[in-house]
């Protein structure tokens, strides 16, 4: 987590690359390090999403590299959505921080707290998913008292952060009024936020309805819109932009 | 799923053999083929999770051996329990389809349908997590129609069964009572239910809560019970006949 503070205020970015690497092993193994290089100083962080390396088939390999060709101080995110417990876990907390590298991962908390605090450690964060930038039925359905699951989820990450720390959530871009509610929820969180640029999310509403007063507290991240840009330094440094001329930059 | 139906029919057997592996690199590469040629006769079907495999750095290459041990007409379920969408989901599916080789995946629906539907193809099998083995408050939910999450999310997986065909279900053999609410609810499609054994569910009360009435329909998952057993072939045949004692048996 103080990484990524530190990153944050000292690059003055709330920019997550996303690395959805496609195309043949050849191009891709030339660009990974091209992209990561360009991107680099408009980085808060990296997130490199675990299937497109484990469908090449050398997957650990190229997210080795991947962690290996980021900077220092620019943590990584592993987007694995790991959705599993108690031993089990341990062993996908093994590979994303101990095998990989990784200073961060995203998990899926459908089967509970028990899926989440595995993943705990001194020095890694953790982004659960809550509220995901696709419709989704399980999601979206509404309990007993009267909230939707995924309130009733991010509650639970509240009370796993007060308890536990470092743990943040996935809140999707492509619902505003739900990532507000998230932010109400869970008021001190960082968020991890997908859907804007390819999927179409709304920049200025989303950071309207989730930075902290201070201006952060949420990583917003573009994949597909920087890895297909001709230039990829310049698609991450007009994102970032654009993301800082909406709120209170200190530097 | 006809790969399924007929090894179950032919070998009179509905155990699914868990591959978790654990030990030193030395161990597992020399016990792996190992457990699989003595449990083998006694296997439905087995069931490698990724999580394991992972860990331990070659992952992907380990399960390309495991793959490649299992005796020609045994599926393998990789149990990675994928939780993403889109596009995202299908580089899972051919990691796990294409790379790995397997026949069946299990997969978490919290992201909805969107995280189930893209491992539909011709000649494979998922499993989707409806009930784990575990307490769960995400799952355990109880919505505005007074149902669970898991029953929600059941119903969910029975439509897109109805739709696409070769979608089973994940229920826990630790809560047998929602083990019986998911059958009602999902009368035709196979469970595969971890929980026995190092977990501490029922056997009896799960066959009688989730056979179909010609004695299948379930997959009772052994993993740790039979890796740590002294001798793998006799803990799973055990198993097995414990299973086979409580179903009707046509051979």
């Amino acid at each position: 987590m103080n990484k990524l503070l530190n990153r944050v205020a000292q690059a003055n970015t709330l920019l997550c690359v996303g690395l959805d690497p496609t195309g043949s092993d050849e191009d891709v193994t030339r660009r990974l390090p091209q992209v990561i290089a360009e991107t680099a100083p408009y980085a808060a962080a990296f997130k490199p999403n675990l299937a497109f390396f484990l469908s090449r088939g050398n997957g650990t390999q190229l997210l080795r590299q991947v962690v290996a060709a980021v900077p220092e101080g620019i943590p990584v995110i592993l987007d694995g959505k790991f959705g599993d417990i108690a031993n089990t876990a341990m062993h996908y907390a093994q590979f994303a921080y101990d095998v990989v590298g990784a200073d961060a991962v995203t998990v899926n908390p459908y089967m509970g707290a028990d899926a989440v605090l595995p993943f705990s450690r001194p020095g890694k964060f953790i982004f659960a998913l809550a509220k995901t930038s696709n419709q989704s039925a399980v999601q979206d359905a509404v309990l007993q008292s009267g909230e939707s699951v995924s309130d009733f989820t991010a509650k639970m990450l509240a009370d796993l952060d007060a308890a536990h720390h470092s743990i943040g959530l996935v809140a999707g871009a492509t619902d505003v009024a739900a990532l507000g509610r998230l932010r109400q929820l869970c008021p001190n969180q960082w968020f991890l936020v997908p859907g804007i640029g390819a999927q179409g999310g709304d920049l200025t509403a989303v950071l309207a309805a989730g930075l902290f007063a201070d201006g952060t507290g949420l990583l917003i991240n573009a994949s597909r819109s920087i890895w297909q840009a001709e230039d990829a330094g310049a698609a991450a440094r007009e994102l970032m932009n654009e993301i800082n001329e909406h709120r209170p930059v200190t530097a």
